[in-house]
């Protein structure tokens, strides 16, 4: 295992302090390091929550600022958080207009999060975001996986939140956003978490995972490597069946990296699921590029498509201004 | 190989079109691929040109937009841009206040863009960028390499250009700039070319390159793995050492990842290298951290440091809004 680490067992706190001190004017780091909280809260918004294991950074921590999440809680790599991290962000961001968790679809993050909402006195209202096409469930899943598309919803409902919009409200557009949206990935090299020190799985020299998870779980199955173009057709046509009729009108197109794949390649697929979008009917009216939703070291993408309206559109448009994703004022 | 690629001659041409699209209320692709400019020109403004051999991105077209670059000219992978590149973008982008090159110090790029000086009628200045003290020369430089510290030029030039400094004032001031900057890097893996189709160098399961530069040519030595502290230390070592009695005062701190290694570890070097950087007497002030001048997939990083003072802080937090960097206004 080749890392940029001292020990397997610091490499999350020291991660963490080297975070929080790049992005001192933004976030805030908890104590014991339960939490990221902004450095600065607005009184009466309701507080945006989420969290989920690390090793797929800038996801969480990264989007936590103005017009995306209040805090976020990392557990160890590739573990959910603890209940009591989330009781704490709680108690540290909330102003008195509740808490929405915004929470990826596995099992562990799942359970934490509900025993989290039990501990808290005031209203808690729960998003699970599960946005991934390639399987139904999976090795921590039962059902479809949250993935890149909980960018989408963080960056949606955020704008809403820092607009005022009541807890009720927050929960059912992150409900719609979740709803409108779909993802599925390739890997095209294994992941290598620390603790283990060998790589999460084994692909041969020309050999990719479609609908790989974003642990390097399996996906649909082990296929000889494509061109960009067929990859992009596979993956957008997965994601154009299940949206169905919905495919039509304007589209968020978000090409998210892996981690281990450069940004030339994430271009470039860009470019060849954008003509595959258009060929089912959409119209790519927004984009996102970049490794946003990582899984440490893996090469590989993922292609996310967000079926925008009158009211998401504005709201993807929004000031934002977090340690990964800004937009000006 | 593995790569989300078509054919690999169409790698360039495939990307820049994703790229352009996807930023398209930033930046404009120029005919035949020949540069990236902005997509809105400031009259009167002296324009600032960069450009290089591509596999570095985000640099250059990257820091294209409103605080940085006017254009950026791409070459084929680690391969210069021709003069007619740089030619024809300062003819698309100046506005009668003459142009600025950055140019990293690569024997190539000082040459193309020298042929490209002579072929304007207008003014032209050049600022070379070579902050890599690793070695003094190298595979494609005489003298030091540009490296990371690019990214601080276009960023300081480009706000004081944007506030309406003439060409000779920006001239000295990207001078300055450079000199008050110097750079590190070390490479975990080596990085593959497209057109090459397998690695540029070997590295052992248990070893890195120090002092790597940006094209996976040889640094100082090759050594066995070491820890993160440990790696911080001597790459912190060297800029200090090199910078002398300079260093004392505020510091920019910049953690720029190859392009494979995860933003965990980045972020992780950030606290490594801030705390060795504080025992040499400088106080880190600023911070940047990510994937900036990558060498496609190279897992590694670099280590900059640019000594702020009263008329370079402003400028580093002045807003801008590129594809790859943002500030709010």
């Amino acid at each position: 295992m080749k890392k940029l680490i001292n020990g397997v067992d610091d490499v999350l706190s020291e991660s963490l302090s080297g975070f929080a001190a790049a992005h001192a004017e933004i976030v805030t780091l908890g104590a014991e390091n339960k939490f990221i909280r902004r450095a600065r809260l607005t009184p009466g918004k309701a507080a945006l929550i989420s969290g989920g294991g690390s090793g797929h950074e800038p996801l969480h921590a990264g989007f936590v600022g103005y017009g995306m999440l209040d805090a976020a809680c990392p557990g160890q790599v590739f573990t959910s958080p603890t209940p009591d991290q989330m009781a704490a962000a709680a108690e540290a961001v909330e102003t008195g207009a509740g808490v929405l968790f915004i929470v990826k679809n596995y099992s562990g993050d799942r359970m934490n999060f509900e025993m989290a909402a039990e501990l808290l006195s005031g209203p808690v209202e729960t998003v699970v975001v599960d946005d991934d096409v390639a399987v139904e469930s999976s090795t921590f899943s039962a059902g479809r996986r949250g993935v890149a598309g909980t960018v989408v919803v963080e960056k949606i409902v955020g704008a809403a939140a820092e607009a005022g919009r009541n807890l009720a409200s927050l929960k059912a557009l992150g409900d719609q956003v979740n709803a409108r949206t779909r993802s599925m990935g390739v890997a095209l090299t294994s992941c290598t978490v620390p603790a283990a020190g060998r790589p999460t799985f084994q692909l041969g020299e020309t050999e990719m995972e479609m609908g790989v998870g974003i642990h390097g779980e399996p996906g649909r199955r082990r296929v000889p490597l494509a061109s960009a173009n067929r990859i992009a057709e596979e993956m957008v046509a997965a994601i154009a069946g299940d949206l169905g009729h919905e495919i039509r009108g304007e589209a968020l197109l978000f090409i998210n990296g892996f981690g281990g794949t450069p940004l030339m390649e994430l271009y470039l697929m860009h470019h060849a699921a954008r003509s595959q979008i258009e060929k089912h009917g959409a119209r790519v009216a927004r984009a996102l590029v970049g490794n946003y939703v990582t899984s440490l070291d893996m090469a590989g993408c993922s292609i996310t498509v967000t079926m925008l309206d009158d009211e998401l559109a504005p709201l993807w448009d929004a000031p934002v201004e977090t340690p990964a994703l800004r937009k000006g004022r």
